[in-house]
């Protein structure tokens, strides 16, 4: 069996779990690599996958006979089939922070389960640690995040569009990886005041502020990366709100290691922006992996302590309303002793 | 208050809810614009967004006073703020196929709820039947995904890549649309026999088969279309499989009008294939709007008769499993007395 099974097999053990029903598409890709719509069940004896025509043939080219999970077609599963999966169990676990409320009831009726039971998310807890593989594919990704950050740095003339921008590194990726992490945030001028800024036919000016967020998939596998840089010259009204967050970026990049909470992280850079009249209005951070965001969170409301390879985003930001924003994130991987930046661009002034 | 809103507070009152938390951002997009994270409450007096600080600046600029639309930024909603928004409702109600296990429990603590009542998806089965201004943005798509379509069959070259040609339709939808509706499919020889191929870096032959399924978005709203072609000529062996799937697309839509069931549209295509020797393995068809799948389904599972102005697609499709595969799909509207297909690209044979 494939270890990722295995491991849940023994975590369930000692859950007196005697099976488990994961719903969660990335939880289901984490554990057998499948990349599909289906449902995935763990039963006393056997492993099985419930998907439907569209996926049959590319589930069974996916998987090998190591994996030891059955395929069923979900046309050819019959009520008994149903109620015969977790006959012997006594308890059967599920996803509550994925499963709605009306899946949940219908499960319930459907595999005839006497006590279905809430998991805490153990899966999303067990992604946070990445394995080697897991960081490799990110250390790729974050490569080329960074190729493609030092590529559209020349390429960016005033005249152009955000839009324009934003597809140029959106091929730049398709070309090179699985596609996008996510969609690519390119804000210009005032734009650059709305974190969550969508690229617009706004031109690029003569002397403009630019932010892009940007990221990519390797296998799967996302990097996420901000940097807020300047045409022409650094306004002089920027200049002590940039300084401020790249010196917050830095030294939580100094802080983060095994054991550092992640609350007091960002309770520390939320001191400091409010000693010089900002908030910190998004969190400081997010875990990376499968999913652009994931556990851990990295916010005043968080509060767990950072572990050896969890992948996570470093990235404070301070944006005034109407008038311009400066975000700066790196992609990091905690280690015992301190963290690596898997991201690398250039961090001071960047003037193009 | 918006039309919308002010459907939705009737449709409460008729179903003896004093209040509804709205939770799926389509849903939120759909009756009020707004396209963000956040959770839409519908209290005794107030239409309250709580949101948080990344979208406050975008949803301000969103809604005009006509919306009589409260916005809170989750930092500052407290503990009794959340106890008063239901303090009279004794049925509040939920989207049970939306909400997660744990939302649910959270939110009948957080929210002190009395009773906490199912819904039925009352806005997915609004949002069914489009009305004028929807049904315009859907035109647009289609006529869009016409446009891209000549346009590819001009551009495909012997000695292309799938990806390639897949990033051309993507870069034409991104020019002249908000992007994408799905990512497209461009599958040739083999690989067609996939329903839901994903672009490879497989060379288009001299003498191959092709099938791109490729969707764009016009203010939110969807297109979907798929067609499989040829480059060279058509091989004898595709021939009675395409026939057959374009007889089966076109009695399809002469059968579709106002009244007609889904599900006997489906056994129709169904046993017509099986009287060949071959099964539909998908549905023969969904609803398109703010989202490319949405009710209504059109299957062997469902049940329901068609409507004036709901907008679904017509695609059925055979897959020879290692081989090849086809699939014609359009999306149409249905009216009073027959459906108008707002895809329009031609469905004899084309070679290229």
């Amino acid at each position: 069996m494939n270890p990722k099974l295995q491991w849940l097999r023994n975590k369930m053990s000692s859950l007196d779990l005697q099976g488990i029903i994961i719903s969660n598409p990335v939880n289901i890709r984490y554990l057998t690599n499948i990349d599909a719509e289906g449902v995935l069940l763990l039963t006393r004896k056997e492993n099985i996958y419930i998907t439907d025509g569209r996926y049959i043939e590319y589930v069974h080219s996916t998987l090998t006979l190591y994996d030891e999970i059955i395929v069923y077609n979900i046309t050819d599963v019959s009520r008994d089939d149903y109620e015969n999966f977790f006959m012997f169990c006594e308890n059967v676990g599920f996803e509550e922070n994925y499963l709605t409320y009306s899946k949940y009831k219908e499960y319930i009726r459907k595999y005839k389960i006497n006590n279905f039971v809430e998991t805490e998310s153990i899966i999303e807890k067990q992604r946070m640690i990445k394995d080697e593989e897991e960081i490799r594919e990110m250390q790729k990704a974050a490569e080329i995040t960074d190729d493609c950050f030092s590529y559209i740095l020349t390429y960016i003339k005033p005249g152009m569009t955000e839009k324009q921008i934003a597809d140029e590194i959106e091929n730049y990726f398709r070309r090179r990886t699985d596609g996008l992490a996510f969609e690519t945030i390119v804000a210009s001028g005032e734009n650059t005041s709305k974190p969550h800024a969508v690229p617009t036919e706004r031109k690029i000016q003569k002397q403009d502020i630019i932010t892009i967020d940007m990221g990519c998939r390797v296998n799967g596998y996302c990097s996420d990366m901000t940097r807020t840089f300047f045409v022409g010259s650094v306004p002089e009204e920027v200049k002590p709100i940039y300084d401020l967050v790249l010196k917050n970026q830095v030294q939580t990049i100094e802080q983060m290691k095994d054991g550092e909470n992640t609350r007091l992280l960002t309770k520390m850079v939320e001191n400091d922006f409010k000693l010089n009249g900002y908030d910190l209005i998004h969190s400081l951070g997010h875990g990376v992996g499968l999913e652009i965001h994931e556990a851990p969170y990295i916010n005043y409301k968080s509060d767990l302590p950072l572990k050896e390879n969890m992948v996570v985003t470093n990235e404070p930001g301070i944006y005034i309303p109407g008038k311009f924003g400066v975000r700066i994130e790196d992609t990091v991987q905690i280690t015992k002793f301190g963290c690596i930046s898997l991201t690398k661009s250039e961090k001071n002034y960047i003037i193009i």
